[in-house]
């Protein structure tokens, strides 16, 4: 590099030493040459934060200024960018937010939670005070997919974004389906693994995708991020049973983040559903995330990759910092905040498509005539039914599954209104939507 | 959008009225609107070249000054970007590029020969007009895989890129597999559908997916590219007998492009590889594309989508075109061209893996004898060894299979140099790289 005309270094400021944090120091200690020669400047990690100066991380900070108050790093003034690895939807990190864009300063986060609430106020931040503002990171790990959709796939109308975006309860599922034990147990196995936490609720029951989701989302369809309009369910009433049933009629279960905006209204919803064999998303097996991204032009792209972890997650963040040192950050929802279009939420009974449902239905006579009629009096077409056999440990408790015919996913919930109350119903059905190959 | 402070449009030229140049045309006029919002600039196409002016291609070129010797375009003082869709390694494609550079404009092109010949004397001249060169639509279409290794993965050491980079032999062995057909017959159901010419010897032989590699390696190593360095075989030798079998053991075949920098030498390879079914390439079904590539931090990254074809292709020229607008194009091999690496070619015979070795042999006594014997004199480790039956139709020929042990690929050749010119033999045996999991 010519040393007379190299820019002058990117001052750095890191909140968080967790494990993200801490990543984010060992990667650019690691490859420090090969970052520094595409960033086109030399890299400086002037301060750092966290709650407890002392401990031990593996790693040496005392090389760096440390702030015990995270938001003093947005006040110093020898400090350019500012990386957040703290989480939180609110508190210190959207205080450390605000601070650092009002204050001029590059904001990088992998706070998904943070900018599927707040994401909008912070962009209009940034483009106030002209400071990039960016968030790889936050959805899909390392894989570099926001990249591929704000830029990637600029030029092309999206219509619809379909992802495995929660590593936990893909394990799960897999491990489910590698192994034939039931959700109970394949989540005992993701948390001695350390893919799921202690208190699971978060990634299990939808929440995590679905922010990624609303961020996805507004990136790909120039949309004002709605992440309250994302309808989520979890993976806990999954059974073993349905995945086996599943891979006879050729799909795999998947909880699956889809965002649609074909007839001009927005779909957002985070949802178990079958994948069949053969779409890109039915190989996507452990902790690995993936992102189809339907272009008019491009087609079915596909990233796939780690989405989580302390090196993935790092490698996200460096690469916007790269991307940040070369003043080559763009508005960070793919269009500038103001030119962002409110989309109004579709109604989910208007989808049109195939469903699966299950029944968990007492073991006696007329039960099916029961169900099958009120599928024709909602004008839902049954396309295939299986009746499991009797198991024995469930207590005289008998699954039935169906497949239906393509139609709108109103007609499946006003039978299952129809059958609401029935006493042949031991449990509430559930209904998983099959994607389109 | 703030018309008062909008910059002046961006002016193009397009040479090349084909598929290619008609699809970016239709692009930029169908999608109009998200290409100029997010290029934050309008858009003007100025002039067009073509062999013909009056044909018809389906769509009205009339509103834009035609040049009948396209190296004009790259003179016109009301040009700011010359995109070329004409292809050819040489000739007027190769003099338009470094006429446009030389001039200071812009210059998007599709054309991977040409890049991976002379992809480095127009980056030079990039570098001294200061005028960006991109070409993300010369490798794997419509999937922004030069963008994801280029500035996706900016931060991570790359060790290894492999890739299904060409769709033409995708879409033939995945026929091959599907149907159980031999070569020739998957080669006309190719050309019938028009997924290979009617020369197909450039896309069977490993020539064009080459191209592809020699430039994916340079962008995600920093190296200078190489391309008579690629050490390339195509897939005529493939027989359904080897995908069965393949399949058998637990692999798909596919043409794969394999570039490797982690013994600190260059190895560059498209060959037939035995794929295992847990390995993301092995799903890669049709005429798909899809690249992999290993970072230290990031792992194991897959990019996978249409690779070829004229909405595909243009997407990807268009999204250049939006990265020249926002004035967002780095350099076009991910460093400044001075600092491109040099890389020593690896010795191939120094690779340690498993390798598919088929033998063609006569039917009698002694040939398993001589060939094991062969492979135990090179030191070659037989994992497992299978003999076919003998085929009716084959006149007494006999096809034995083997996988190795994992091993230096030397000892393989070593073996085959041992069998050559017996009688045993009744063709050149086929040896396939198995790929790691």
């Amino acid at each position: 590099m010519d040393e007379l005309n190299f820019p002058p270094p990117l001052r750095l400021a890191l909140a968080g030493l967790g494990t993200v944090g801490v990543g984010v120091l060992e990667l650019i200690e690691v490859n420090r040459g090969i970052i520094e020669a595409r960033a086109g400047r030399r890299l400086e990690v002037v301060a750092v934060s966290a709650r407890e100066a002392g401990r031990d991380r593996g790693i040496d900070i005392s090389g760096h200024a440390f702030e015990a108050d995270m938001t003093r790093l947005a006040q110093r003034e020898d400090v350019d960018v500012v990386i957040e690895a703290v989480g939180g939807v609110d508190g210190p990190a959207l205080a450390l937010a605000r601070a650092a864009l009002s204050a001029g300063k590059g904001f990088i986060t992998a706070n998904k939670a943070m900018i599927a609430h707040h994401g909008l106020e912070l962009a209009e931040l940034a483009a106030i005070s002209g400071a990039p503002l960016t968030f790889e990171a936050a959805v899909a790990g390392g894989i570099p997919v926001i990249k591929g959709l704000r830029e990637g796939a600029a030029a092309n109308a999206i219509e619809r974004v379909t992802g495995i975006l929660n590593g936990t309860c893909n394990f799960i599922l897999s491990t489910m389906e590698a192994t034939g034990t039931d959700f109970a147990e394949a989540l005992a196995e993701a948390q001695a693994k350390g893919y799921a936490e202690a208190d699971p609720a978060f990634d299990i029951d939808g929440v995590d995708a679905a922010h990624k989701l609303a961020i996805l989302a507004a990136i790909a369809f120039g949309a004002r991020v709605d992440f309250p309009a994302v309808g989520t369910s979890g993976i806990r009433e999954v059974r073993a049973a349905d995945i086996a049933q599943a891979r006879q009629l050729g799909f795999v279960i998947r909880l699956v983040g889809v965002a649609d905006c074909s007839v001009g209204e927005l779909l957002q919803r985070v949802r178990p559903c079958l994948v069949p064999l053969t779409h890109p998303l039915a190989h996507v097996t452990g902790a690995t995330n993936a992102v189809v991204a339907e272009g008019n032009f491009a087609g079915r792209l596909l990233f796939q990759g780690a989405g989580a972890g302390a090196g993935p997650t790092a490698s996200a963040i460096v690469a916007d910092l790269i991307d940040i040192a070369r003043g080559q950050a763009g508005p960070p929802f793919s269009l500038p905040v103001h030119a962002l279009q409110p989309m109004a939420p579709a109604d989910p009974g208007n989808r049109i498509g195939r469903d699966y449902i299950r029944f968990t239905v007492a073991d006696r006579t007329g039960v099916l005539a029961e169900i099958t009629a009120a599928m024709r009096d909602a004008g839902v077409s049954i396309e295939s039914l299986i009746q499991h056999g009797r198991a024995a440990e469930d207590g005289g408790e008998v699954l039935v599954a169906m497949v239906t015919h393509e139609g709108p996913e109103r007609c499946v919930a006003r039978a299952l209104e129809l059958l609401d109350g029935s006493p042949n119903l031991t449990a509430a059905p559930l209904v998983l939507p099959i994607l389109r190959d």
